[in-house]
Formats: structure tokens, sequence, C-alpha cells
């Protein structure tokens, strides 16, 4: 089963959280589970915040990635035309509460919920688990990409 | 003049966004200025979003670690013991607006403003500049770390 960064252009594949082509990043790959979308990542040793626990930075990136691919591939679904390759979004605001300390060297697993699609824009939910306790929850407004966006 | 994140103990210097232990992080610098608080920091090629623009994760740890450490520097100054080391801020929450494509190839200002301080709690609002024009904006709850928060 290919994840949804797999599906987006090349020239979109260079994002250091989510870019399929980015070596340097986190290449994060998010999934269709029903009607959630589920990402997992392993953090490095330097994700330190402090030693024991992530840093919030890469909680932030973490779900600000899962949060486009999800829209992405929520606007697909929502296409009748099915073009081959998912549209991109960005994001628009993101908000993320630090309910408790992220163990390190723990998996951690996100888990979204398409709560909204208008047009171009869509909005996601997003838990973050570690060890099956919810350590993060976070909102995405994102928005599929326009030509614009780039030239501006 | 030394920044806010060389005032933290050494077990509070391994972050990812700031600590100035982390040889693999960003490690962000934080100063005052008048009453704004300032840190620079220059992206690498791979923090990439698509070609030519900063991922938005990279904003919202620089946003991130930019308020704790503004936070911790103003409970200092409202410490009238003057503690030899800056007490060290987690975030409880963290918001961004991501108002425009931010140049990858441009250093990246950020200057901070003291919202709100109360008890262990600051309020702290971020405006991130490329090329003078700004980019992002974001707002950050930080809270004064203390033993429970690592141990529970």
């Amino acid at each position: 089963m290919k994840a949804f960064q797999e599906y987006y252009t090349d020239d979109f594949s260079h994002c250091f959280g989510c870019g399929t082509k980015n070596k340097n990043g986190h290449q994060l790959k998010t999934y269709w589970e029903g009607e959630l979308t589920i990402s997992v990542f392993r953090p490095r040793p330097e994700h330190t915040a402090v030693p024991g626990f992530v840093y919030g930075g890469l909680i932030a990136s973490l779900i600000d990635c899962h949060s486009t691919a999800s829209g992405s591939a929520a606007l697909f679904n929502t296409d009748d035309k099915k073009e081959k390759y998912y549209p991109r979004c960005v994001t628009a605001r993101l908000c993320v509460d630090y309910l408790k300390p992220t163990p390190i060297e723990s998996e951690l697993k996100l888990i979204g919920k398409i709560n909204e699609i208008k047009g171009r824009k869509v909005i996601v939910k997003t838990e973050l688990y570690a060890d099956n306790e919810k350590c993060a929850e976070g909102e995405a407004i994102v928005i599929k990409i326009n030509e614009s966006f780039i030239g501006k």
C-alpha cells in the first residue's frame, strides 16, 4: 500500500517533514485506516527537548505534515476526476496542545480525523500517542496549493 | 552578550531547537532588544517545503523555542532572587499562522513580545520575518518547568 506522500508529484516531494525525495528529512508516511489517517514516526536521539523527551518542534512538524497529507488525501477522494497525483496542501494555521511530555524512545502514532472540507480548505484534527498515551493533539487548517501561492 | 539559552543549566541544554549542547540541532539563540526578544536563523537547503520555501515544521519549531526562551528570560527578570541560571519553560500550547510562503534563502528574524506573565505561565507573541516581510506569526503559552513535569 502506497502512502499519501507517494502520490505527490516530484515537485512536491521535497518537504523536510514528508517528502519522499528529501534524504535528510523525516519522510513521514500517512495512510487511511477506515476514515482516520495514520502516521507512525520513531524519533531519533537528537530530537530531545529535555533528556528522555521529544522536543515540541518535532511534534508540531509531524502534526503539520500529517495534516497536509490527510487534507490532500481527503480532497483527492472528493474529486470525481481522480487525477493520477494527489493535490498538495499547505498549512494556513496550526495549533498544538502539548498535554504531557512525549517519551523519545517510543514510536509515535498520529491519528487524524477530517473535520471539515470546504472548497480547497480542509480542517484536520490530529492526536499524537506514545505507548498508547495521548501526549499531544493539534488542529490544522490546510489549503490546496495553487500556482499563485508559489508565484506571489 | 550571552543568549538566553546560554543561561540554562546543562541538563536543559540538549533541546534540538535551541540547546547549546545539541550538536545536530538548530541552536537557536535569543536576545533582548529593548522589551522585545529577537532570534535569527538561517535555514539549510534541506529545510524545504516546496522548492524555494521553508517547511512549516521548521517555522513552528523556531517559534516554539523562541517562545520558551523568551518566557524563561521574562520570568528571570521578575524573580528578585536572580539565580545564576534561567528557569526552563516548556510549551503548553502553540499556534502558528502561516501568512505567506517563507523564502528558504533568507535569514529569518523572529521578534517576540511578552504578552502576559501570570505565576509560572508566560504568553509570548512572535512574528517571523524574511527580508522584512512578515511570513508567519504565532502565540505560545509556556510554563516554567518543575520537577513533577519530568517525573510524572
